[in-house]
């Protein structure tokens, strides 16, 4: 079973979302620091989601799916397939509106993950990233108990949940005085970036909006050049294991070929210097994926001109051993 | 030359300092967790100070004394001793104010918090810790100078600016409808303790308020029990770098011998705990001495009876390797 609603979402529902999460998230701060305007020759503004509830942006889109489900569709609950954060995101949401969720996750992803999924109430399924395929796991124990699959991005509730970073940050920078010129946002399946052009095509549509992503794993400037989703090849590997989706969706990529500027690229050094930077100036904790957009700024790939960068950190979920790694080796 | 101000502030002063100190200084968020909850059996509140400039609440004592120098006294600019937090909270407000700072450091002070304050454009003069006495090292270059000494804690100014912290909490409360029954804060010289029971005493007068510290360098609960300040006996260590000051401030012993419910001790490994707690749950990072009040919190310390508390996390200065250690071993 899989939730039918192939509509594009649009801003009004990005609106509508932010209504029905009030309460539920947290308005994450914008953090800033002298060094960040320096390298990028304006100012920047830090939108930390890792500061949100699950350590990740990702319980915005999962509440604001899991919130809108039928007395039927309460009753045999939901599945996820997710690396870590969605499944955090669905786990949370699913135990806000007090329903089943079981969660798909492979057998490598971070162990902080896994253990805060559980934690949050629902039963985690571990498959073998090698052998398996999570959308077949996931389609089996769906059918076999009627639940349905809660999709990590390609979903109008989600991507309008995601969104709601995007109207929170315009309306953080208005009560400053400010807007933002260039708005820098990861990109995986890319809903959290088709979320936010939704909500800046609105409110300020001259923005330029950039996906961030690895960048031996570019499946968002690739198919930005081919105009349609591409699927990266050969297979690669980052140790941004938040954002190893193989290609964009269907849906977000219907939205961002049109809206975004481009796709930036960062390595994975990059990506460490990025999160040392973010433990030593900042005190944040940034995962590897939370960290690509600081790492675009720090390294001149986007320059500000005199204008507002707000730059999203995504998330923090990250284990004690790759982060001790980073912050050590990364500066 | 030493600063001539021995009055003991008041409220008013607090109040005027949180104006001077408008622009200037960041209002840091309060963070929450369900697991904090849990802990205390109450609502818990983590006033993120490790959030402020320069890493730490620093900066407020330091600005709101820095910018009530007269014209002479800019001239010829202020020496400070500190083993890190000080050091950067005066090296950024004398560069704010536009005037010249000499800060005097133990040699084996974190590297990170050395180098940060000759970031902020301080001139530092490192001292050995085992054979001379800081207070001399920095009279001397006072003399020579005609430098004014900034107190890192004993002196009426530094006293309110640090006040500013109580201020928000409560007015933070207050936004979400709520009071506070216990605050901590951790205690060296006392002056960030004895700031918050100034505004508290006037804006919730019926909280508890403690001062936590290392268990083994316990001059707080020592001077609280004798009635005067007791210098610690003999000579403990803790990992806590930034609570190391011998003995309470004259000062803001005044204040907290008539205000502090108590003084809580907590040990170092119950301290690396609260900062890989902080790290895997809160997203933030926390030095060692900006960690003893959630170490209180996990431990049990305090219990909260269904009321409301509110932790300050001092700090978030600590070299890679330091930090590595605790959120590796601590959980």
């Amino acid at each position: 079973v899989t939730l039918e609603s192939p509509r594009l979402p649009t801003f009004a529902d990005v609106l509508d979302a932010q209504q029905q999460l009030s309460g539920i998230v947290r308005r994450t701060p914008l953090l800033s620091h002298e060094y960040l305007d320096a390298a990028a020759g304006g100012r920047v503004f830090v939108k930390a989601e890792c500061l949100q509830r699950t350590g990740s942006f990702k319980i915005r889109g999962a509440y604001n799916r899991l919130s809108r489900l039928t007395a039927e569709q309460r009753i045999t609950g939901v599945v996820a397939f997710s690396s870590g954060n969605h499944a955090q995101g669905v786990a949370l949401a699913a135990s806000l509106v007090g329903i089943q969720a079981v969660i798909v996750m492979p057998s490598d992803a971070p162990a902080s993950k896994i253990e805060a999924t559980r934690a949050f109430g629902a039963e985690v399924v571990l498959y073998d990233r090698a052998t398996e395929s999570r959308e077949a796991v996931a389609a089996g124990i769906a059918d076999e108990r009627g639940a349905l699959i809660v999709p990590p991005f390609d979903d109008p509730y989600v991507i309008a949940g995601q969104g709601t970073v995007g109207l929170e940050l315009v309306q953080q920078l208005e009560e400053l005085g400010l807007r933002p010129d260039v708005v820098l946002a990861a990109a995986s399946g890319g809903g959290l970036v088709a979320g936010i052009s939704l909500a800046l095509g609105e409110l300020a549509p001259d923005a330029r909006i950039f996906a961030v992503e690895p960048a031996l794993h570019d499946d968002h400037a690739q198919s930005l050049a081919a105009g349609e989703p591409v699927e990266v090849r050969p297979e690669t590997s980052s140790f941004c294991d938040a954002l190893l989706a193989p290609r964009p969706g269907d849906l977000t990529f219907a939205i961002n070929r049109t809206r975004l500027a481009g796709a930036l690229g960062v390595s994975d050094p990059e990506v460490a210097e990025a999160m040392a930077f973010a433990f030593r100036h900042l005190k944040v904790v940034l995962e590897p994926g939370g960290a690509v957009t600081l790492a675009a700024i720090l390294k001149g790939r986007i320059g500000l001109a005199g204008g507002v960068g707000v730059v999203v950190a995504s998330g923090g979920n990250v284990d004690p051993d790759v982060y001790a790694a980073a912050i050590q080796t990364g500066q």
